[in-house]
C-alpha cells in the first residue's frame, strides 16, 4: 500500500507540539542567483538539527506501553540516531543506536548526550541492518528503521504539508520542490504531500554522485545498489540501495533525480553560511548545491529547497568555507 | 519625547511584508545549559543578515518624494550600511554609505552588491559623523542615522513586538529579554515594546568589555565615551558613546547592562554553530555569550535572547570554531 496524504496528516497530528514547525524563508539572494523565487525550508532548525526527529516521533508515538518499556533500536549514520534518541527521551523510553565508527564526531557525541546507548560498527565491513536486527531480537527492542516504514515516511512528509501551507498562505503557486535523497524517506514523504496538495509542482530529489542509486534504479526499473566502496562527504546519504517502500513512490512521483559532486556541496555549504546564515551538513546541502550549480533551470519559477540537516563537524565546515573563499 | 509603543506599532505597519517576520525558536540545548527555558530570536535570518533593515525601512518609508529622488546617506560599520542599501533598493532610491576601511570584507562587498556607493574612512583618525554630514549637505542627501532617530528605534522595536506576541501565543510569561547593545537603537526599541506589553519582564543589554559605554554611562548618570583606541572583535558594537535619544530610554528601562570578553563571544558563536545551526557575527552573539558564561542566573525563567546579526567573514568564523574545539 502506498503512502497517503491522510497518513501524512495523521503523522502531523502526532508530532504537533513536539517537532519544530520550521519556517519557510524567502531568500532574495538565492532568487537573484537563480532567476527564480526561492524559498528555503531549514530543517537544520528542527529538534536535533535534522528532519529525522519528525519520522522518529511519528513512529514512536505509536509504540505500545510494553514496547516503550522495552525500548527501541535504530541503525543510523547519525541524524536518525539523534532523532530516535531525542524521541526516546521525550517519550520516556530508551534507545540503542547502531552507528558507524566513522560517523561525524558531533553526531556520535549528540546521540550519547541524548541518553542513547551507542553500538559502533565498521560500515565497510559489516551490515548495520544485520547487527540491528540481531540486537533487537536478543533484547526484544522495537526496531525504528531509518526510512523504510510507513510511519517514518509519513513523519518526514509533514515537511511537505508545511511547505504547501506556507506557499499557499503567501498566495504563491509552487512550481518546484527540490530535496536531498538518501534512502528515500524524506523524498517519498514530501512527494506524497506535495503531489496531493499541489499536483502541478515538479518534485526533484538530489543524490551525491557516488550514491546515485535511486537515479540508476529509476533508469533500470528496479532497485540497484551503490558500489560497496563508494565514498562521499555526504555521510547522511550513504545508503546501499533505495528502500523497498520508498522506491516505488519516488519512481512514480519524482520528476527527476539530480546528482552533485563533493565540490558543489562544499560550495553550497559556504553559500548557506554567507547568504542564509544557516549551518548545513554536506548531505543537508545537496539540494541547494543542485540549484546553485544550475542542474535545474528555475528561471521565473517559485521553488522550495529543503536544507535537511546541519549536524556537521567544525573541520568539515571549515573545509567548506576555505574551499569557497 | 520618549519612544512610545504606538510608534513601534506604526513602524511594524510600515515594514510589514518587507522585513522578515523572524521566528522565535525554542532551544532545548540552551535551556539545558542554563536551567531556564530559552527562546532565540534569530535576526540573522532578517533581510541583509541583521536587524538593521527594520530600522532603515521604518525610517525610509517616510521619505518624501523629493527626498527619495535625491537619495540617502548613512555612516555604518556594515550592518546599518546593508540595511540602508537594501531599503534604498527596495524603495527605488539611492544610498551613499560611509564605512570604515577595516569593516569586515563581507559587509563591504554586500553593501556594494546592494547597489550603494561606498565611501571609506579610517575609524581611528576620522569622525564618520562629520564626514557623513558634510556629504549630506553637499549632495542634499537625507541622513539615515544608525540609531539616534525615533523612527529607526521604532523599527528595531518591532523585534520586541514579535517576541512578546510569540511568547504570549505559546502561553508563556517572559521573565527575561537579553540583547546586544551598541548605540542603543535595538535595546531602546525592544525595551520600549517589551516593557509596555510585559511590564514584569527584566530587560538586559550586553556590551563588549572594551565598549561598555552604556554600562558606565548609567553608573555615571550621564553619557560617557569609550577609549578612542578601544578594540573588540564586535565590529557592529563599536560606538563612541550612547545615543542622545537612546540613552535616556535604556537608562530607564534596562534592569542592567552586562559585559562579555572576546573569548566569551567566540565560544558563543561556536555554540550557535553547533547547537542552533545559526551563523552569528561577534556583535550578534554577545547576548548569547552573556547567557552561556552565566553573567545572569536564569534558572527556572523564560528567556528570549536576541541574535542580532550574522554578517561575519569566514576567517573570523573559523577562529570561533577553532577556539571552541
Amino acid at each position: 500500500m502506498s503512502l497517503s496524504l491522510e497518513a501524512v496528516r495523521a503523522a502531523a497530528d502526532r508530532i504537533h507540539g513536539r517537532a519544530v514547525r520550521t519556517p519557510l524563508l524567502e531568500s532574495r539572494t538565492l532568487s537573484a542567483l537563480t532567476g527564480g523565487k526561492v524559498f528555503v525550508k531549514p530543517e537544520v532548525l528542527q529538534r536535533t538539527g535534522s528532519f529525522k526527529y519528525r519520522g522518529a516521533m511519528s513512529r514512536m508515538t505509536l509504540l505500545t506501553a510494553e514496547e516503550r518499556r522495552r525500548g527501541v533500536i535504530a541503525f543510523s549514520s547519525g541524524n536518525h540516531a539523534q532523532g530516535v534518541a531525542a524521541a526516546a527521551r521525550d517519550l520516556g523510553t530508551t534507545a540503542v543506536i547502531v552507528m558507524p565508527i566513522d560517523a561525524p564526531r558531533l553526531k556520535l557525541e549528540n546521540t550519547r548526550a541524548l541518553g542513547a546507548e551507542v553500538v559502533l560498527y565498521d560500515r565497510y565491513k559489516e551490515d548495520r541492518a544485520v547487527i540491528g536486527r540481531k540486537l533487537a531480537e536478543e533484547r526484544k527492542l522495537t526496531l525504528v528503521p531509518p526510512y523504510d516504514d510507513q510511519n517514518i515516511m509519513a513523519g518526514q512528509g509533514t515537511i511537505g504539508l508545511e511547505i504547501a501551507a506556507d506557499i499557499a498562505a503567501l498566495g504563491e503557486t509552487l512550481d518546484v520542490t527540490i530535496m536531498p535523497l538518501g534512502g528515500g524517506g524524506l523524498a517519498s514523504g514530501i512527494a506524497t504531500a506535495i503531489s496531493a496538495l499541489s499536483p502541478r509542482t515538479k518534485i526533484y530529489g538530489v543524490e551525491p554522485q557516488a550514491f546515485d542509486d535511486t537515479k540508476r534504479s529509476i533508469a533500470a526499473g528496479e532497485r540497484v545498489s551503490n558500489a560497496p566502496d563508494a565514498k562521499s562527504i555526504c555521510d547522511a546519504l550513504q545508503v546501499q540501495m533505495p528502500g523497498e517502500l520508498t522506491f516505488p513512490i519516488n519512481r512514480r512521483l519524482l520528476s527527476d533525480v539530480l546528482t552533485v559532486s563533493d565540490d558543489e556541496v562544499l560550495a553550497a555549504m559556504a553559500t548557506a553560511f554567507r547568504e542564509l546564515k544557516l549551518v548545513t551538513e554536506p548531505g543537508g546541502a545537496v539540494a541547494l548545491a543542485a540549484l546553485l550549480s544550475q542542474k535545474l533551470d528555475v528561471k521565473g519559477k517559485t521553488v522550495a529547497v529543503v536544507l535537511s540537516g546541519g549536524n556537521v563537524d567544525a573541520e568539515m565546515f571549515i573545509r567548506a568555507l576555505k574551499t569557497a573563499d
